[in-house]
């Protein structure tokens, strides 16, 4: 029912703006509003005016969105998996009441600082640093995110620092603060209806009722980092599944040496193995999200769906972009603009192959990811 | 809890036989009255001695033995998919009293002729005749079907033929009916462990009461092939499971470089590609299981899992062959061998490609198997 | 030597204007006068101010600036090879003085019009129509064109039209003729520093000395596409170059887990596939190039290097992407550019699938483009 | 011309021996002596009975061998390039005087013993010892080599040992020599017409005069498999052209649906794959052999080509296998066995993931073979 309606949404509101704001790399904020009207941001949270839901719903929410746009999901799961998850699970009682229920309605919009410019696949690098001054009961942050969805057009911003102890900790920087400025991304080729930019911190002087004081170490963002995962093993689906409908209907429609296009068996083995990918990917999402529920999914099962739907809608979306032959390049025809957003998708909360080595990890019980043994 | 027992039996009873029997082509026939005795044969059927479980245990069953040998669970498959069931669903209840008991308990080997050397994918060019004689109240067969598992052995067939009316029946027919020969097929380098042949009919005279009744046309062969690919869709990937396990434990216990050799990433990648399709698979074919019995079916879904589960089994087996570099090819490893089964697992009950054409047509309406429009 | 100072000139004067060229689909003129300079259009073209050069130095000057832009090299092929060789293959001594210097000096540009918008692999579908008007000694022209590249900047077009005795023949029109309008495509996602657009034609009245007289049929287009596609599959492999040795660069200077990205083996294995590819293609374009020189080749060899090019490139492309991680979709990395690019270049002149038919027809002597046997 | 005669011998000699030699695991030892009369084995080598051909010319050979089975052609290459050519470059002229004529004509066969039970790729590590007595001036060897192409039947073996110093060097062995044995390995599903065993040396006694003097450490064995590494990049491009020509053959020949399965979209397009990267490759074979005669090449440049040459077969040899549907599995139609040979040839000689980190290396100057930096 959730989907039902969220999926009406998408279609009537979404779909008609998508066309242009990426062309032209518009975001369009009044988006976020709209959500928190239909209570879909942070959907799984219990209280603070979220809408309690499964993680089977929530997956049902982002494959929808992401039938529209990979860009506009991501907004959707920053916001609620990266943003409420960590104040819901690591803040203190003020910190939810206080930001929940705001970015709840979409009144407020949060961005997720994690990724820095020299440290990618490999978070222990981490630079930032927060340096706690007790006379002020602050903490000095000093450092710089970079490739952060929503940061040019965010509130507020959760940020991960290595604090004096050599632990990471989680705060929430707001707008305003003096040295903290979130220039934009420019000539960014994917995610366009999305704003994405740095995080420059100079020294930003950010209380310590800020701090998430629940968690401390690599926990905190990993578990941000799975919330986010799971939301994007369905959504990537939800792109693959509109590029698949796209391109059969419209081979089902062109006509050439005078049958469909679609009448081909080299187009119907490509239909064939996108739908068998398509309906085994979403099984497995369904049945993770059961997991998830039941609070029996392991991190690796996360990391086995996410690598997995996101491969694999890649590719898809690539087969039927060569579907559409030469229109296949227009924007009109949407595909092109899915192919260009899935690269990023493959990409962040962990690459195709950085999640393969945590696979392989659990697997044989041995890490390939440094040279160290 | 039927998996498990019989996981054991197959671990116990059948893994030591397999080396020699598959390395000088040798058919065990004990085997098929060990699993009569444990209840494996025609196990969905209600009745006639048979266990009546769900498909779901059905496919559990097929997985476990095709972990040990994909001829193993083809004789399997054989007598339960391809001749107790028409028998089941398309006999009379005398048919079904004289024939399923002994068939269920392995006391009688059946086999299934449906393939003529001149007509693979293409059933309709059936050539096998069979005229009715209203003086004697035969029909007399005449006719030849090739690679036929278990014919050589075969105790009675279950073959299909061209009635005068032009649409085709099944007819039971018995060893030692003159005409009936059953020539093994030599050099054959797949399957070894399973006996494969033709079955020759010159003139073979079947009395009216070994007509199968209750169908006519295309829909019974092809009921028949419905329920053998579905224990072929689970039992694949049992031995996909079993050469995943084997190259991992083979990479874990060599050391190369000072290291075990699954420390590598490029091993790590080959074995996260082959969990991951491994599991997926497993849930998809878990979720037909539950469809079929629930009778929420399609053939198509059957024709998806079919093609997904042997095609990506055979890739899994490739690469775990590859994986044990030279030791690779001896069988002593197994996993050459499951390379050589599953090329034919992954040919027969419609290859690869032909179920892609069906899929293709389910997906846009429009055949491409024939040139015809 | 061509090749060496045409590299220069690439990678000193086109690589510095790419990057805002494309972000905001700026067509340079200018670049066609510099390149009339070089004496790189219709190269291979003896006399009429063209230099001569053999089809081995073709390709290499192809090579060369498709490194920098998919776009730049098309805007080349088709002056080149669909413009000034047509006019110089198919056109009067009149023709050929009129329009050869001025177009191998980049004064003028020109364009190619052949595919109709319901007409992509199809060509024997032209609803293109050219008719004789015995009295004024012109011919009429009417239909439309789609996916020209250079069209809404061209000066003349060489367009293709099905005459009054149903066979295609080829006229020069030149801009300012009467009905003559050359829209431009937006929302392309590909080749953005070309120019692309329509031709729509209505009743265009164009003189009898602009028929390209020495040619009727399809072999006109086809000549010409042959002549594009063997520069095309020297350019693709020059895109892939690029994206190698960007993504080698990148990963030898990028630190992550303490050592540069390009020590771990699945990076390393994608260089080594990468480059393998890069290496054997660019020896068939050699050895082509030479077999054209001698005049030895057929028209499917082209077919098979233009899609093995094609095809390759963009593989690769695709990988040296992904190596760079979240960088890879920023347009200041180029990569992201030539993904995008060569989507065109892997459909444009026959796509992937297409040459796979035709050369599966050279092999089989059967086709299988249609229905009809 | 030595191609075509060759070519002749292969196809009316070879061709009809092979079904039963490897059906039956037997090798004809007539087949060397046959060889040695044509003049093909150490082809390459000036003097001593050898015939002095060009690297070209080898490399033809060897693919007209291969053609016929990849067993036969291992029988020839070990001879060639890692029997003869290491006496012929390492030894003395009493050596080469004594050995190399026998073994040019094949009165002798020999095997190349350098691979061990727990050493695969990663020579290194090697075990077998080679303890020098100035007293009796001979060697004491003792360890044991293993996936001996010919051991069980060659008269002599080169085998590599580590001497006192720590450096490997390469002894001759002989027949008869006390505690030189060579059992059989059994169960070996590939390479099944050529013997394959292990070396075992329990202290056996070598006089110095069998010692290679002129190499010491790894660059001779090295030099060796760059020889036979070449032989193989040809050979086994030999497998995917019988491969080729089969399954086109077979699907012209077969009518389903009304007409030839080559007919077929899907059947053209695998065609259309296997027919461009044979030719692509032999194209590369082809130069590589050049500039080896030129004494030009890199040998890397012969990982490259033998790890594409035999990467690219396999998967040819595998669709041509599927392309014949369940004929496809019957060693009648040769194919099966190709894919099951080049399974090792895929493996030896360098697998196709360690020539990955061979040009890995050779590409950004960093080893990723182990965990050292």
């Amino acid at each position: 029912m959730i989907r039902d309606s969220f999926r009406d949404y998408c279609q009537d509101k979404l779909m008609p703006r998508i066309l242009m704001a990426n062309r032209n790399e518009v975001f369009h904020r009044d988006i976020v509003s709209e959500m928190g009207e239909l209570g879909v941001l942070g959907p799984t949270i219990k209280g603070y005016g979220c809408a309690g839901t499964s993680y089977v719903a929530y997956g049902l929410i982002a494959r929808e969105v992401e039938r529209v746009d990979s860009g506009y999901r991501s907004v959707m799961s920053v916001q609620s998996s990266l943003v409420m998850h960590p104040i819901y699970a690591y803040g203190t009682e003020e910190q939810k009441e206080k930001w929940l229920p705001r970015l709840a309605r979409g009144e407020i919009l949060g961005c997720f600082g994690l990724t820095e410019p020299n440290h990618g696949s490999d978070l222990s690098g981490m630079e930032t640093r927060a340096k706690f001054n007790p006379s002020s009961r602050t903490f000095t942050l000093t450092g710089s995110k970079t490739w952060i969805t929503n940061s040019p057009v965010a509130d507020i911003a959760v940020v991960w620092a290595k604090c004096d102890d050599g632990k990471v900790s989680g705060f929430i920087l707001e707008r305003g603060m003096k040295g903290f400025t979130t220039p934009k991304i420019e000539g960014k080729f994917s995610l366009r209806a999305s704003a994405t930019g740095m995080i420059i911190m100079d020294e930003v002087e950010v209380p310590e009722e800020n701090l998430l004081p629940k968690v401390s170490g690599m926990g905190g963002p990993f578990g941000c980092m799975n919330n986010a995962r799971y939301g994007i093993a369905w959504g990537s689906l939800g792109a693959a599944e509109f590029c698949f409908h796209a391109a059969r209907q419209y081979t089902l429609d062109r006509i050439q040496f005078g049958v469909p296009l679609a009448r081909n068996q080299l187009m119907q083995k490509k239909m064939a193995d996108m739908l068998t990918e398509i309906t085994i990917g979403l099984q497995a999402c369904l049945q993770l999200g059961r997991l998830i529920d039941a609070k029996k999914a392991a991190p690796e099962m996360i990391s086995m769906l996410k690598r997995n739907s996101c491969g694999k809608s890649l590719d898809i979306a690539r087969q039927a972009r060569d579907m559409l032959g030469g229109n296949g390049i227009s924007d009109e025809y949407h595909i092109i603009r899915h192919v260009m957003n899935l690269e990023t998708v493959n990409t962040y909360e962990g690459t195709h192959d950085i999640h393969a080595l945590i696979l392989g990890r659990a697997i044989t019980g041995l890490q390939s990811f440094t040279v160290n043994t």
